[in-house]
């Protein structure tokens, strides 16, 4: 290995560490920290941001990523250095054209208007935020503005979501599945299907323990991982043998906190099977949300609400249930899990809805930093899309523009990830079913380890040393494609309905 | 502002920070973290550490501290520019002559020994933690050679809890107190005293509304406090707003919750009293062990076991009991709570024999750094000690040698500051007295605020602005003297027995 490898190597090792700290402390302050706590803790996140930034964009990695290339001259091209060095450059590259005052900002401002949204939420008042999005806002044009033109601005911010993807080829197929989806959803949502099993009261105390049963047959263990509550669920891996999950719960509707659960597992799963050669390397952290919400969806929906696993849980989920659920079967569960819900929140969206909430956030944030759509304005065209895309009335903002945390933390890009995820999970499913025959059977049996071994042996170990597209080719054989989600969702609510 | 000053003061902030970091660290660690999470845990906190110790002993601090004092020429000696300067100047002249990789590997080896020192204990079996304790001598004999020799090799450690104490002015502190606790011990050890009253069936649930209730007297406030639960119990604050509390429940005898966390919250309101204009620099993090532990042992013994507040909290304690405790009135519950108990476990110890253990692990941790006394045989000596000084039997390693997560995290010389404390909260208690002359009546009436206030106003605003000999000089108009602590005791214990 040579010198200059070895101290990329080692600047890598650093920059994981800042990371999985960064991780520890966003960790605690959506789940632990007193409120009083916020101002500190994001001077706190600022100076870890700063030093992070300053390690990886000085000089000096630049030196090294050019000597590094030469070690790597007569070498494998997809050896772990090669990956490493790879990795380090394409961040650097874009690192080093934000300047450091910039970076510290944007830390700064997504810790503080993490917390001014949470208050607004609680509120249910936009104008309470409304400062923090101007502000985020501003700060992430700032942000656009370091990088060259490229075809859309909007690629700067989706590129560091989805490394390699530009909005032009995401219109595509965001119109691609809006053309399928919404006759689907007009022709399904008037039909009637009897859900009201889900709204029953499901004592929370209940949930905890149909969720920790669910989560370890997927692969949970205390040992390793923990579960918590938090307003908005999500899963951080702080390094090896430590997965943190939240999830939360409503007394009055039980598939918020077992399907939420079920897909911040997804990703937990994905962290946790990163191969160890690759731990303490940039290649340890997925980049790719694309690839990340493919594996949630794929636990959440595509096993989670298969008519083979609700068959195989329906004993759980109503023996928890301390009586409610008493008399449902499998087959009037499973409708329900399924059925097309138009309503206002998209964590708690259907299959087929799902996508269009995306949508709507892709074409409101690209409005948003274009100036195309002004803050105030922001609210009733929220409200008014909702009703044209998916005949909903949203009657508060806590229901409506404030439900998602992440224009808080300047997460503009991210949403389209969610969507993309969905058709990865369903080509990923079709590819796994083609090697595991009984798949079927297992998941009748709730025996999820085949598939968690296939997604490990074909995805999660490789961590980042694949880009989306190689991935893809090598497990799939192809690029991302709308239809194998199509036909998974017809298929099945050809069953449901 | 001189330029020189301004750039100590940021380096200072990012001190602050880091440290503030590694506290949510070490909180998290020892509260929240699985057990697989140990070995990462152990990167990201040696690489915190490296990242620290190369900021602060950079030769651009030196230049700095040496332009900073020419501007400080002409200026106040205590303005609080001066005490940053100080303070900064302080900590480089120590940690520059520690190689990096000597504080790397000595944070490393703290976080790691103190899985071991867990794993030990649960097993009660010291042989499975002395390898970490080999090395953890070791790597503190090394720390220890950094230096220029002084009167004692110990001074070097002490000083690190201490700062300014000399091994030599404690040893004929720590002869007094023997001298004058001995005989005390020895005559009321045998006397009669009914405290089964303490060893009641107490439920946990209820301990934690009494502790939650009694905390909140002291000033705990959620929106800015947490308490939480660990297996050695400690108080740290992750900064402004964010006081962190742990302490542990056992039904078979509550006053270990309750005191425990008396004992800690104590130690919060320090932190939580320091002035805003010291924060994010480094006098806002207390460095003297001394001070620190005369505020918690005020709280949890001077006020916690005095006869005027323990009868006012004597209907929360019967209360939250269960029924166990129905029937006992203040003087029986205030006479069991001082009783003198010769039992084996340092953090019950009543106030008389506190002390002694204290002196044991002096007297072990010196004989064991100077290579006198063999790793191997440290349990026989530490229970024949046990016997010698307090008459005790200890019966297993748990509750005897495994008992303190101290040196499992190399706080050698840590341990004095404990007897220390104890002697500095009288010394304070006395001269509280004199300016607050309804003192009595207030904590009859369970009114804390008067001697807190008084506390922030003469000792916790100041952060680490004065060292313990000029703030013990401004407070109580002498230094560390052992006649008031032995005054308040012999009288307690007369009203006691």
């Amino acid at each position: 290995m040579g010198s200059a490898i070895a101290e990329l190597r080692e600047l890598g090792a650093e920059l994981a560490d800042l990371g999985g700290i960064g991780a520890v402390l966003h960790w605690d302050q959506q789940t632990m920290m007193p409120p009083r706590g916020s101002a500190v803790r994001a001077e706190r996140m600022a100076t870890l941001e700063r030093i992070s930034h300053e390690r990886l964009t000085s000089e000096r990695t630049g030196e090294m990523i050019r000597a590094a290339r030469t070690e790597l001259a007569d070498g494998p091209v997809d050896s772990i250095d090669a990956g490493v060095v790879a990795e380090l450059e394409r961040q650097y590259e874009k690192d080093r054209r934000v300047p450091v005052e910039l970076a510290v900002e944007i830390a700064r401002a997504a810790s503080e208007g993490f917390e001014l949204w949470q208050a607004a939420r609680e509120a249910s008042d936009f104008t309470l935020f409304a400062p923090a999005l101007e502000r985020n806002l501003r700060l992430t044009r700032d942000y656009i503005a370091c990088f060259e033109a490229r075809d859309d601005p909007y690629d700067i911010v989706l590129d560091d979501f989805a490394p390699g993807m530009r909005t032009a080829a995401v219109e595509p197929v965001f119109a691609a599945l809006k053309a399928e989806l919404s006759p689907l959803i007009r022709e399904l949502a008037g039909r009637e299907l009897d859900d009201s099993c889900l709204s029953v009261h499901y004592p929370v105390e209940g949930q905890r323990r149909l969720v920790g049963q669910v989560l370890a047959l997927m692969g949970f263990e205390d040992a390793g991982w923990r579960l918590d509550d938090s307003t908005h669920p999500f899963s951080t891996s702080l390094g090896v043998g430590d997965v943190r999950l939240t999830t939360r719960y409503s007394a009055e509707y039980f598939p918020m906190s077992l399907y939420g659960g079920m897909h911040e597992c997804g990703h937990g799963l994905y962290d946790a099977g990163i191969a160890p050669e690759l731990q303490r390397t940039p290649l340890a952290s997925i980049r790719s949300m694309v690839m990340h919400e493919s594996q949630s969806r794929l636990w959440e929906n595509i096993v989670g609400r298969s008519r083979a696993f609700v068959g195989a849980i329906t004993p759980l989920v109503v023996g928890e249930a301390g009586g409610a659920l008493d008399g449902v079967g499998p087959d009037r569960l499973f409708r329900a899990v399924n059925a097309i819900r138009t309503q206002p929140i998209r964590v708690e969206a259907d299959e087929a809805t799902y996508p269009l909430h995306v949508i709507l956030r892709f074409e409101l944030e690209r409005e948003l930093l274009s100036g195309a759509l002004a803050v105030a304005d922001l609210p009733a065209v929220w409200n008014q899309r909702m009703l044209d895309y998916l005949g909903v009335e949203v009657t508060s903002d806590a229901d409506g523009v404030l439900q998602d945390v992440h224009w808080s933390a300047l997460l503009f890009g991210y949403f389209p990830t969610y969507a993309l995820g969905s058709l990865v999970a369903a080509q990923l499913w079709d590819a796994a079913r083609l090697e595991l025959p009984d798949i079927d059977a297992q998941l009748a049996r709730a025996e999820l380890t085949p598939l968690r071994e296939w997604l490990r042996e074909n995805v999660h170990r490789h961590g980042s040393r694949y880009s989306d597209t190689e991935l893809l080719e090598r497990v799939v054989g192809g690029g991302i494609d709308v239809r194998p989600f199509v036909g998974y969702l017809t298929d099945k609510l050809g069953d449901v309905y």
